[in-house]
C-alpha cells in the first residue's frame, strides 16, 4: 500500500465509497449497471467489488432478472448487494414521553424497531443518559452476534443541538445534556447527536430521487416548523448548530405572537398549534389539549377543510400564503435546487398549495423562482431513523472523515 | 514521490497551502511564529519553507525585528515572506461605463491599477469580449517580464453570474455573455467570473480579522443591496449562481414597489435609489439623476441627517429597522458567526444602527441573536479587486482543486 501512488490510493477509497453509497440507495445491482451509473470502468468496478467481497461487505445474489426485467431465458445477470450483516448502527429518536430505538443494518435499512415509554420531561440530564445507555447496551448485546461490528450510535431529537450536546428540546426539561460525550465514552464508537429535521434532510438526500441535488431545503410542517439544509452536498447547521430555524423567519413585523415570544414568525401562522389556536376562536373543535393538538385533532381540521368549511379553508389558505412568502426568502437567500415540504403537517398541504404557489410568484421574480422546484414529500415516520442510520454509515465510511 | 505514503503526500500539500495562505494574510513572519500560528512542528515548517525557497515562491528578509518588537540588541529574527514576483493574476472589475484593470502579485496585493472609460451599456457581448481581451493582452505583455508566470484572470461585476457566464448585469445591455469561456480559450489559464459581492466576501474572509470564521454573511449597501455568503469556509452561491439575493428577501407583504417588479423587498427600503426616491417626495434635493443617485447626492442626504433633518433621520431609521428585520431572517436561517455590513451605503450606517439593533432584538430570540455578531466594515473600493486576486491565487494553489 505504501508504494501506491497517492492519487491512485485516494481515488480508490473515493470510488469504493461511491459504489457503497450507490448500492445503499439502489439495492441489488449488476456490476455493469454500477459502472454505467457511476462512470467507473468495468475493471475498476470488478476490482472494488472483489475487494469488498473479500472484506465481507458485499454479497452476490444468484438468479437475478435478465435484460428488460424478464425472469426468462438467457443468462441471468449476477447482482451484487451490500451484506446487511457487515455492520450495524443503533439509532435513537427521542420525543415527548417516547424513546424509539432502532437497529440499522449495513444496507441502511431499519432491521428492528422498539419503543420505550418514558416520562422524558421528568428526567434530569444524568437520568436521561443512564436510561439511554441501559437501553442501548441491552440492544447491543442482543444484536452483536448477528452483525460483524457496531459502526456507530446516533440520536435525534427536536430542538437545538450543538457539538453533540442537546442544548434545548421540547421533549426535555433538562438543558445542555452532553449526550455525545457520554455515549462515546461508554461505547467507543462513532456517535452523532442531531436535530430531527436535519436527520430527515439527510434521509431525503440519500434517496435516489434527490441524490443528484447538492442544495436542498427541507421544511418540516407539524407541531412546530423545522428545517434541514443540505448545502454543497452536506448538512449545513452553522457552527452553533442553530441554523435552519425557518419557523422563526418572519412573515410580518408585529404579526401574531409566536411560541418563541416574538411576533410575526412564519411558525405562528403555519404550525399545528397556530392553526388550532386560530380555529378554536370560531369553530367547535373536538375535546383535547388545544395547546398541543393531537394528530386526531389536526385530522378533524383537515376534514373540515375537505368538506368545504370556509373557516378551515381560510386558515389553510393563509398558512399557504405565509409558507410561500417564507419559501421566497429561502430561495432568494440560498437558491436551493429543491425545496421539499414534509412532516405530519403535509396532511393538509393540498389546501395550502394554491395559495403557497401564488404567494411565491407574487414575492419573487421568475428568474429566481424557476431555479428552485418546490414539492411536497409524503410524511413517513421512519424517516428520522433512516436519516440517523444514513449519517452514521456515512460517518463510518466517508474517505478522510 | 511515488513511494511517499499517500497520507504524508496529501498532508504535505495541505500544509504548504496553509503556510502560503497564512503568509498572504500576515505578511513577513518568523518561522517560529508560522509554527505557532499553524500548529505545525518546527521541522515541518523548516522543510516546507526550504522547498518553497527552492521553487522561488518564498524569500528571506534579513534584519527583522527582535523579540517584543524592538529593533535593538540580540540576534534579529529572520522573517520569511512570499516572493511577490513568483506569479501574477489579472483582475478586472466591470462597472457602468468603467473597466478597472488590476495586476495582483503573488502576495495577493494590487501591484497596478488602471481605468478604461467604456460605454458599457452600448456594447454587444462580442464587443465586450473583444475589448476586454485586448486590454488584458496588453497588460499581460507589459507585466510578464516582471513575474515568473500568469496564474489566472478574474472578472467581477454586479449582477447574476452562473457557470462563468454574465447572465445579467446592470452595467450591460448584453445578456448571458460567456466571458469565462472566451478568456480561458484565449489565455489558457485559470479564469473566474464572479458577482462583485461574492468577491468582497472572499476578500473579507482572507483578512486576518475574519480568517477564523467559517460562516460569514456580507451585506453590501449601495445603489442596490447585495450579499456574499461564506458557508463552511467557502463561497456559497447555489448551483444556479443565484443565491445570496438578500436585497429581494421580504420586509412586508405588499410593501412598496421594488426595482425587481415585486413589492416589499428589503432593497426598496434600504438602497440608495429607494432612500433618494423617498427623500425627494418632501426634501429639496440637489440636481442630478434622481433614479441613479450619485455619491454626492447620497452624501447630501447623509449630511442632512447629520445636521438633524427629521425627514432624513426618519428615512435612515426606517432603513435600519428593515435591515434589522432582514438580518434576523439571515440569522434564523444560517446562524452565521459574523454578519458584516459594507458597501458605499455604510456612509450612513450610524443613522441606521440603533434602529437596526432594536429591530433585530425585537424579531429574534436572544439565543439565536447572540451567536451572530453584526458589525459594519468601512467601505474600501479596492476590496472587489483584492477578492478577485485572493480567489484566483486560491484556485491556482488549493490542493485537489
Amino acid at each position: 500500500m505504501s508504494i501506491m501512488k497517492p492519487e491512485a490510493e485516494s481515488s480508490r477509497l473515493a470510488n469504493r465509497y461511491r459504489l457503497t453509497q450507490m448500492l445503499r440507495t439502489a439495492g441489488p445491482t449488476a456490476r455493469i449497471d454500477l459502472g454505467a451509473a457511476t462512470g467507473l470502468s468495468p475493471a475498476t468496478v470488478s476490482a472494488i467489488t472483489a475487494e469488498m467481497m473479500r472484506d465481507g461487505q458485499l454479497v452476490e445474489l444468484k438468479g437475478g432478472v435478465g435484460e428488460n426485467g424478464s425472469t426468462g431465458r438467457g443468462r441471468p445477470k449476477i447482482l451484487v448487494d451490500l451484506d446487511p450483516e457487515a455492520g450495524f448502527v443503533v439509532a435513537v429518536k427521542l420525543s415527548i414521553n417516547d424513546v424509539q430505538l432502532m437497529v440499522g443494518d449495513y444496507r441502511g435499512q431499519i432491521a428492528r424497531l422498539t419503543h420505550v415509554a418514558l416520562n422524558t420531561l421528568a428526567l434530569t440530564g444524568q437520568q436521561l443518559i443512564d436510561t439511554l445507555i441501559g437501553h442501548i447496551e441491552k440492544l447491543r448485546q442482543e444484536e452483536e452476534g448477528k452483525y460483524r461490528r457496531l459502526l456507530g450510535i446516533g440520536l435525534a431529537a427536536q430542538g437545538l443541538v450543538a457539538e453533540g450536546r442537546l442544548v434545548w428540546s421540547p421533549a426535555l426539561s433538562a438543558r445542555n445534556v452532553d449526550l455525545a460525550g457520554a455515549l462515546a465514552e461508554r461505547f467507543h464508537c462513532a456517535v452523532s447527536v442531531e436535530n430531527d429535521a436535519n436527520c430527515i434532510a439527510l434521509a431525503l438526500k440519500s434517496q435516489a430521487a434527490y441524490r443528484a441535488y447538492d442544495d436542498i431545503a427541507v421544511i418540516m410542517l407539524g407541531y412546530g416548523i423545522g428545517m434541514g439544509l443540505i448545502l454543497g452536498g452536506a448538512l449545513y447547521k452553522g457552527r452553533s448548530g442553530a441554523a435552519a430555524e425557518f419557523g422563526h423567519t418572519k412573515f410580518q413585523p408585529d404579526g401574531p405572537m409566536c411560541q418563541c415570544g416574538k411576533r410575526g414568525c412564519v411558525e405562528t401562522y403555519i404550525s399545528d398549534y397556530a392553526l388550532y389556536r386560530d380555529a378554536r376562536l370560531t369553530l367547535d373543535l373536538p375535546d383535547g389539549d388545544a395547546a398541543h393538538p393531537s394528530e386526531e385533532q389536526m385530522a378533524w381540521l383537515s376534514e373540515a377543510a375537505a368538506s368545504g368549511n370556509p373557516v378551515a379553508l381560510g386558515l389553510f389558505e393563509q398558512a399557504g400564503r405565509v409558507l410561500g412568502h417564507g419559501i421566497a426568502n429561502v430561495i432568494a437567500m440560498l437558491a436551493p435546487q429543491k425545496v421539499l415540504i414534509s412532516g405530519a403537517g403535509v396532511r393538509a398541504f393540498s389546501f395550502m398549495e394554491p395559495a403557497m404557489r401564488n404567494s411565491l410568484e407574487h414575492s419573487l421574480v421568475d428568474e429566481l423562482v424557476k431555479g428552485s422546484e418546490v414539492e411536497a414529500v409524503a410524511w413517513d415516520k421512519d424517516m428520522t431513523g433512516l436519516g440517523i442510520i444514513a449519517q452514521l454509515l456515512d460517518l463510518a465510511e466517508r474517505p478522510g472523515a
